[in-house]
């Protein structure tokens, strides 16, 4: 952690400043929990009464915000929340390991490295593969044959990638992670299952994000494909041969069925599942748990799931619901005995 | 990857050729994306306009489809699905690593190993532990003491089994999978938790296949079973006292609580949740994010979920869903009330 | 497994005894298992017919239900679930590995290792950990840099701590977890994400238990923390910032979104999903495949979810529920219509 000024950060920032440019930040913290030699962000106006009860030593606002705090420090920022981040990353400075080849690590003499890697101890690296500059992989990360790992990209420990496993630049994959396994694929004969054989692969672009213990599956044929940008949190399931667009972000918990295509800038919220086969269009916006079973064409919000209740209410409604069709058929038969009169 | 002829394949899949014996076949592709040397397939009619544009060099085909696709080589299949299975098979045939025990594997004195095992970098094997002929280990797997695993089974990289864990053959276990952890289960105890020690095991068939970071709990007492040819796909919960008959199939992210008996031949779709304590009857299809919360008698698809709408009609009925028995109570006063008159 | 006396195993449980003081117990099985040799439990008057057939020894049952089953060997108790839960520990006492430094794990000079610990093969520990005297560390865990772990605490294999994890005494992590991977949060920034960096930590109280392959995200600043006597089965998400209180329980695939503040003793039912932001209080029982996505304020029982039907009869309800408020809508004119006549 560094300690910055605050004149320093409103250039880092590309903010105005107001107040003691000397003034040393030590720290980000939230409007609640700040300290004096924190700086806080307020987004907007519902949080002025935490604004105005804040410790911290100075704050990033809009210029409206401002207004109604003055005699304070402040840098005015037309996205306080970018701004946030952006003093985050000043504050904390990546802490990249030195690098180095740990000598407990196992890698094929076929395997190229390039300068400047870190490879960490009891990872193991197969034939053929190719790791690019400034790239940290973590301990216990197994490799296997003819994967590519591009710049600065981050392995944390335990990460798994298959065969052909092919990542960008300035990705980061979290423990656990595991790439390229088979996708679910059989087909019936005679009561069981014939496995298809999935020969296909996993291509990640640039400045992907994967959380931990996220699977995605091999295709079974070309390639499941992560496009630049596309941040994926923990515990998300990518069947074989889906496509994501380019900076579609999705929450934890989500199911992506084979061959699923999803646009790009999309927001997929947590514990959703998404059939396979079908299309999602640019800019589509799924609020959590939703279930979408068929394509959707154009931008929006959408939405689907059942909200809590108290039990004994739900377990009335959801009696009911199994009885809707027989409702809204009695409905008919009353609007018709009413018009007949 | 082979090239074959297309009078082979004939042969391997039982298929009638329509056109060049000696047709060299050196690749599988879908019907879009199919180039000169590849070969096709397609299940139905609704086909029929993606097979009059493939630029496959051949294609498997019922006898029907056949019919109206004259002048191409074609196979001529009952199951051209199964068959693309198969074709994939030949033209692809699995590359095992050759036997090994790799220097970095640490393997307790008292574990038995078969011949012609493969055992990679970073194993750690436990005691008394049995593995069979032809068995593959790959990199970072834990097997811990008292386990057995059957010939031919495959385990992919940091696979963790538990003690006791039995896995029959031709099985594979996809990285990440955990196999044996304790079983969730507590009594309560003056408003704490005393935990219930969970001493059965796991228990695999012949066949299983198991998807990446699939987790499969030990019994409290006994097993958790799962019955020859079951097929998981990833990122599945199977808790304590499970049994999954054989040659079902369960879509990834699905939850299914302790002691649930699920039948033969099922299929279970992706993201749905099984309650505890109760039984699916065999030959049960449950769609995509069902709940099942009591058993099952009978053969049949059964469903469940709301599939996304617009947010705005999705909010506007929800309300309405939290409503419904009102509503019903409604309509049957409406009912009483137009009798009477 | 050791055996004991019946007259042992009262005074464990606290029992009154009924029959045979010296009647050697061996296992523990269900009612419908159970053999010779072994003590089974029954908590209710409901499963009085497999009582009444059950093979065991020796049972566990309440002073009442003991009334209908004279004649036998009983233990009376009030409470035979638990009972049965301090039988199956007498039983099958603990076995945790001899206390050992494997040759084969990487553990940095600046880390701090207590007397009493147990560090198997392949175990990478960081820059001054702290393990506390009897922790066991299984095969394949990496420990990253300055973390620390309680007394007793047991960590199965292939689990994972990023930097700066504290965990507490009398905890149980199973493969698979990972704890402090980076919570999901990102700024908009021109059709972009730019990563918001997580600074913060993941700390666990005393006797914490976690399932398979959960996983629980670091801060973005402050701690994600999990009080004391918290349950967490396999697969679930604890996104970053959230607190969950003493005692609560949460059953596997449960996806816990980013600074959701859940109470003391609650139950959240498998596969539920609870949105971010948001508070639950003590004692809230939620079941299973529930949507939280608001606050909820006092202790009770709260679902949601839709149980399967039949997939035709699914099909036309799912139809009329997309029309919810328009039937709404007709029941109130059809209401107006009749009090206007």
């Amino acid at each position: 952690m560094a300690a910055l000024s605050l004149s320093e950060l409103a250039n880092i920032i590309g903010a105005e400043l107001q107040g003691d440019n000397n003034l040393k930040i030590r720290n980000v913290s939230s409007l609640e929990t700040a300290k004096k030699g924190d700086i806080s962000f307020a987004t907007g106006r519902k949080y002025l009464p935490q604004l105005l009860k804040c410790q911290a030593s100075a704050v990033i606002l809009t210029a409206e915000l401002a207004n109604s705090y003055n005699g304070h420090n402040v840098l005015i920022s037309k996205s306080p929340y970018l701004a946030y981040a952006q003093v985050v990353a000043a504050l904390y400075p990546d802490q990249r390991p030195v690098a180095n080849i740990h000598p407990a690590s196992i890698i094929d003499e076929s395997a190229e490295l390039a300068e400047n890697v870190s490879i960490a101890a009891n990872v193991v690296i197969g034939k053929a593969v190719k790791i690019a500059k400034g790239v940290v992989i973590s301990a216990g990360c197994v490799i296997d044959d003819n994967s590519s790992i591009g710049e600065n990209t981050y392995l944390y420990a335990n990460v798994t990638l298959y065969p052909n496993t092919q990542i960008g630049n300035h990705c980061r994959l979290h423990s656990g992670v595991v790439l390229g396994a088979d996708g679910f694929g059989y087909a019936p004969n005679k009561g069981e299952w014939y496995k298809i054989k999935q020969v296909g692969n996993v291509v990640l672009g640039n400045n992907v994000e994967i959380g931990a213990n996220t699977t995605i599956d091999c295709a079974a044929l070309g390639s499941t494909y992560i496009a630049d940008g596309v941040k994926l949190d923990n515990l998300i399931q990518v069947g074989h041969n889906v496509h994501i667009g380019e900076n579609t972000a999705v929450a934890a918990c989500v199911a992506i069925a084979g061959s699923a295509t999803i646009g790009k800038r999309c927001q997929i919220g947590g514990a959703s599942a998404i059939a396979g086969h079908l299309s999602i269009a640019d800019d589509v916006i799924i609020t959590g748990m939703s279930m979408v079973i068929s394509s959707i064409d154009s931008a929006g919000v959408y939405s689907s799931g059942m909200p809590v209740n108290e039990n004994r209410q739900w377990r009335k409604n959801i009696i009911r619901f199994t009885q809707l069709d027989k409702m809204a058929q009695k409905i008919r038969a009353l609007e018709k005995r009413i018009k007949n009169r």
